[in-house]
């Protein structure tokens, strides 16, 4: 089961919104804020510790996006929540980092949550990372589960004078993450593509058992990327949708741009467990085959050696009265038999397709 | 079958809205009712047995939690039936522990129909528990299929001061118990959970025919939780939108959250769907690889051994003219031939991955 | 095929709405017509055969159920069409034993096409009857396939004084009629139940052939019955909007309930579907199990003696210079070898897991 | 693949509304148009060559059936293109005879492709023939593949005096040739009926490998009449809908009828899928039984007789010391100990019930 | 995983709507532009390098279509979307060469993104190219991958006069290409349809192992197609809806024809799936059945010879005393015991069916 619904077992009757403490998390330091705050002329960063530092912001004109590396910090929810106004339940979806990709309208703000996907090399396995997003009328605040440098290019672009994302608002900026997310989908599925196309090779040169749970976890791993996926298609379909006035017009034509993201790489995963499901079956096969062909083996090694050791039985009895055994050469005539009964015979398989 | 179709089938031909007497209760003295009467100042606890001393709660602006420990008390159902003009199907529907999750709108009041499900680890099977819920302007009814401390931790909420619930309506509490009945489940999933992970590790070792048994009950107990969610999501998403004047729009936004939950559960499920029956194909396929191994093993005893008993049985004939059986070094002869055939089948069958 | 395909078949060509006269059809004698009529304080029964006599009860104010047992005198049929304004397909409809239930909404009367399902111990088959039932806005008129009992409940019920039906209107009737066969349903399940749990016993105790073709009818039956409940869903749901003014308010909320009980119905049969489909894998499971013991009992056998039948025949070998022959323990020291062999392999067998 | 498809391939790149000239077209003469004219009182038929004559039937009030049994005369088409206005995409899917049925409405007329399937006996396959129906205000156009009496009973039905479709205007006769295809539908599923159960009586008795190809077929016929219904159930919705003043309202309630029967229809193909994939099952599993016995007996033979044999050849050994053989009884011993050996085989294996 | 997929994991982090110039592409010289201008009268066919020469094609009321058969040009492309004012995504869209069929409407212009599909016949797999369009008010830009003869059949209908492409507009010019497109698909349908019967004629005959890897392409094949054609539906219904004024009524009717196309198309892709399905199914019981064959084969073999093989050993054994040794016609009567046990173990085998 994912984190969050054992800490949804933790919290058994506690009121909704209530934020747990993570034990885990023992720094008495504050955590570090990132700012970065720009229009088309203007650009400012900075780094603070204290929350009210951050107010100025909230009504200025100019685009500013507020950074948080940590989910975890009780104390800087709280003051970050009463400071911009945010709903009990944003701060409680803010700390579970194990939610579906959502949107949440608030009206004065929309709360997204996202996932970020890679592939851990050592685990075999898909790792997960927490990003909410708050976004408001002129500023961004992001919430990253750990510090990564996932969201670097974009700060790039915010610091290189003249792109685009300077020129437009918050709502860009937002738009500008969502799209990061998605892409990083890309490099997880270029890597799945080349798993399974070893596997697909490894399957007809030669199918172990081992092959089974291997095929097994990858098709676990396309399920988790598709589940991930799909509510994020949705996530993105509600802010193209002319529901809130937080989203500019000039902004949802590039949304639509990352909703056939989506939609591709839906369609890509589709190929995909269709193609683990053809493994699957070219596993099966050729695993019953090379079970027919020791059974074949079996029976022509049989066929041959029962009729003719019967024979040797024969001549090997006792009885005083016993003609052949007395012929000159018998033993020759013996193998004669043998010899023309057994080249028979794998003439029939032959002919038959068993051989 | 459920005991709902058996009831039904029970009362065949009796007009709607008839209360079955139910056999099982035999104690004559009556029910207990326990009383919660609340607002953001005041609080009231109260136990009776005389549904009469419910009224005043009835219209009072104070928020009440009625609950009663039973829903086999017909009396009791009809005396409060007539007292807070609660629908004949209501009280029928009350009774009937076996419903799907249900929400019916009667104008005046809201009906809700919920399970509690549980894991009985002695059954090895899924336990429901009925929980209905009668929402007023002012108040909730709750009926419970027997005492549990289930909604414990919500009586502890109203009773502290100053917590969000003491300040909301009674919309909000029935929100709670909501709330608190879909935070059970993850309790389930979590042992679910366990189970598939034993499972997974059995199937891998010792693929018995008894754990298909088993694999079978998961599914069951997983198509069962499946059930129970699906028209629970329904029925939030019903009390979220904007139908009923019952639920406050400040309400509406925990709904979603709750709502959101059981998205996060129904994921699950799927997953764990997905999970049950790739272990099935791993069950199945180890089982086909043991009989794999055992004809394997079959074949190269007998390939080996077939021509040497053969040849073991030429060289016991008693043809007259047999000159091998006077030469000097035969036996040794026979021996060497044998040791260099059975040496040769083996690499061959190394080499065909047979071994 | 359906019986009504066949008579589809068999009118090839005919004009719409033409009733066929049934082959089966000898008697010369009317058909009997009984009639019900109540309200809050009258009833009155009465037996006719003259559709004549049931002109005054189309417009008298009070309740009028006539009910008739058969589908085929189609005198009758054409009679009651001319005399209660029945549209030439609705007869056509009445006539076809077998079409699937529905609703057609002619204005000035409903008319309604239901299935009384019941198993047949005999044939191991669920049995059909047909229940035909046109809704005025003070009759209801029903036609039953042949005399039975199934709806003697309803007519205590109208009988006996006071009743909440005699307070109702002919909407309730109706209601109470699609109630009835509703509830006939869980019967049937209740004995579709008794089935799949005896083949689930014996499907683990003793897999024969036979059983797959048990399993195979209980899903036709499963098939059966949801093909029956499906359209009936679609019925109710129709009956209970807003389309018809021949359906008051207060009888809406009871269909509502009908509703519940055929979604409960759907959801029961999903769960024997996946229960049937649980114990054709076990069956398929189990039979091949059984394979895998016969094929390991005869490795075993062979795995043993083939090596020791070999070396019987070495010593059976006639050279003349053999060694061991001449030895004084020479015998002994063969059955030694054999015992210890054979003790070896069984424990190797044991360790492999395959005794 | 169908013809269409062909066809189109071979249009590649010619413009749409293109005609093609049919190769197997050779007949220099005209066309045969039959035409039958009539209203309540007057009845007219009448056959002729030229499309000039039907002119005067374009704008009559009288309702008239244009039939022509080719699809293939391309001058023809064109003249009457010209004459009743119709566009140059219906002349196209009036030639293309592998169309899937559909409705266009031209405003002017509604455009109907439909199929009409026959079961062939010698190719053991369905057959399609192409009937295309333009109906305008007061005139039916049909066009037929080729001349069959598939329609005649409406020619019949028009004929006779005083019939419902004499009174009723060019709609209904549409309706009619729509309802008679339908009913030719119902005449293959029984023939599909009962070539499924004589499979299903074979594939107990007899499971051999060319049933396997015969269930297939099956199943292919069953897709087939699928394809065909799926799209026809979407034309007859269509006409029922209030969309065209072409259809008028009292014909609207004759079109609800077909339309149950093509759901009758469609359901009835559901139960044959069901039907020949439970045959499926039972067929694969009898052919597994089949190999299980066969190998029981193997197993059977083996496991008896290759004791034995060992025993055998034990006191075929030509040790010196050999106690046993010198024994008096020690023949007899042999037969007795192995004749209770192997009848506590055949003991062991009833137990276990392989035998 | 597709090119598309790839490009997007290379672009990570750079703003969208940014050219890639690609790395292949080392011309220096720029890319030939080709246009065909005409209306009902005038004909005028043009080719150049240089983007500013288009502009006049931009505003005259004659229909234009500007045809460049290279998608990685950036320098052209940025130009082009400088004069005709396309959006950043747009020319980002034309240089993917990978992406589904879509249509985003930019209300100045229509952008689609078409995919002609061929058979490779040397890599026994699909090629995609891809057609990017454009489609102005009077104007038509197609982005051609690779420079093919694919379109040539529309230019030389533009050429020739007087044909409905000179009297209609841009609109219709689109939708011929459109149409052209589709049609292409339905050769390579005609050649996967081959590819189906040889298969299903080859697996009856010979199911070899390499069979499975053919089935397997193929239902790959079936599956890529279906992922183009499924999205290119959208795209014409999207085209057909008055959602654009680009887009006249006339015109309409002519897409809906497309429309039908694809549909046909989707129904055989899915005819073609369950024939797929239906050789899988042929195949792995052809396969089994072949098992089949050898087991019995070795069950008759080893059935007759095992008891008589145990008979001659029991004559070759060296006990003293031992009557039927002795016995004149022993060996006769040996013989004539085994003939009869043999013929009429064979007749048990032919009453089995298992001969």
């Amino acid at each position: 089961m994912s984190r969050h619904g054992k800490r949804r077992a933790k919290k058994l009757g506690l009121p909704p919104g209530t934020l747990l403490p993570h034990v885990e998390e023992a720094h008495p330091e504050a955590s570090k804020i990132t700012i970065l705050d720009y229009d088309d002329k203007r650009f400012h960063a900075e780094q603070t510790y204290l929350v009210d530092s951050l107010l100025p912001y909230k009504t200025s004109q100019t685009v500013t996006w507020i950074n948080i590396d940590t989910i975890n910090d009780v104390k800087l929810l709280e003051k970050l929540g009463a400071a911009f106004n945010l709903h009990p339940l944003t701060l409680e979806d803010i700390q579970s980092a194990d939610q579906r990709p959502k949107l949440d309208d608030y009206e004065t703000y929309l709360y997204l949550d996202l996932k970020i996907l890679s592939y851990n090399q050592e685990k075999n396995d898909i790792e997960q990372e927490a990003l909410s997003l708050v976004l408001g009328p002129t500023y961004v605040i992001t919430f990253h589960e750990r510090e990564s440098s996932v969201l670097n290019p974009i700060r790039d672009r915010i610091r290189s004078h003249g792109g685009r994302i300077r020129r437009m608002g918050a709502d860009y900026l937002a738009y500008c993450l969502v799209d990061t997310v998605v892409d990083h989908y890309f490099v997880l599925m270029e890597k799945l593509d080349e798993k399974i196309e070893s596997l697909q090779d490894n399957v007809m040169s030669n199918p172990t058992p081992t092959l089974l749970r291997e095929i097994n976890d990858l098709k676990q791993m396309i399920i988790t990327l598709r589940k991930t996926i799909w509510p994020l298609r949705d996530v993105i379909v509600r802010m193209e949708r002319r529901d809130s006035n937080l989203i500019l017009d000039s902004t949802r034509i590039y949304l639509r741009d990352v909703y056939d993201h989506t939609i591709h790489i839906m369609d890509t995963i589709e190929t995909f467990r269709d193609l683990v499901s053809g493994i699957l079956d070219i596993y099966l096969s050729s695993s019953s085959n090379k079970l027919n062909e020791v059974i074949k083996f079996l029976t022509i090694i049989s066929t041959i050696f029962i009729p003719l050791t019967f024979l040797a039985g024969v001549y090997g009895m006792n009885f005083r009265h016993f003609p052949e055994l007395d012929w000159q050469y018998g033993y020759l005539y013996f193998w004669m038999f043998n010899i023309s009964a057994a080249s028979s015979m794998l003439y029939y398989f032959k002919k038959k397709g068993w051989l």
